[in-house]
């Protein structure tokens, strides 16, 4: 048996002997990766008579940008579908996630989140950003 | 050796022979389990005049009614941080996790919510509230 098998061999004992505790491990990675981030949400009212194509389009464009922008993590997006007559008009809530408020000052002004600014806005009746870093509470 | 120990060690044996493949499918348990989720966001502007220790106690009792209302699967909360100047006077930003809309209408009349909401809202200037499921682009 040479060097190189005796090691990987020994490895692998390792691992076999502690499976739960591996599975544990990676889990509590996973699990805590997004710890500590703070979330940007921008909520906006689509002006009438822009297409559903045209929403996709500029919703691509949006999430791409976690393709240009080191420091933004993570995009979704939602239509609002509340019953509670709350939303004082907004139609759509873009949530975007970053590992820091430095971040998000960071992505602003980032040159290619100005230039899809530059797109998106003359597009929206009104708009509202919150910025906020979710805190679990002990009870 | 009687029959229970033998099935508990070919139980064993299955899954000390695939322990990756068993970490993959907690793994994936694991982060898919936000996956269907919607996200009822609650901005609030706080009156002037309100303590830390009040707002604290009104965000552990917002936090609890996870332990009361069944729908309702995760709470978390923050200060508004934002630097644009966008966020229209909201301080603070209210994030409950529910499974469906369903489960946020049940939420919404569940007396223990009722109960809550009325403590809450004459300590708030303004609210307003969007529902929407988090949904990932495909780009």
């Amino acid at each position: 048996m040479s060097v190189r098998s005796t090691r990987t061999s020994t490895k692998n004992t390792l691992y076999m002997k502690f499976p739960i505790l591996f599975c544990f491990l990676f889990l509590f990675i996973a699990l805590s990766e997004g710890k500590h981030e703070v979330k940007h949400m921008l909520l906006a009212k689509l002006k009438q008579g822009i297409s559903e194509d045209e929403i996709e389009g500029y919703i691509k464009q949006y999430a791409n940008l976690v393709n240009l922008v080191p420091s933004m993590k993570a995009f979704a997006w939602g239509k609002d579908v509340s019953i509670e007559n709350l939303n004082d008009g907004f139609t759509h809530v873009f949530e975007s996630t970053f590992a820091s408020t430095q971040g998000i000052a960071e992505y602003l002004s980032d040159p290619d989140h100005v230039a899809f600014a530059n797109t998106l806005l003359p597009q929206l009746d009104k708009v509202l950003v919150v910025d906020y870093m979710p805190t679990k509470v002990k009870l």
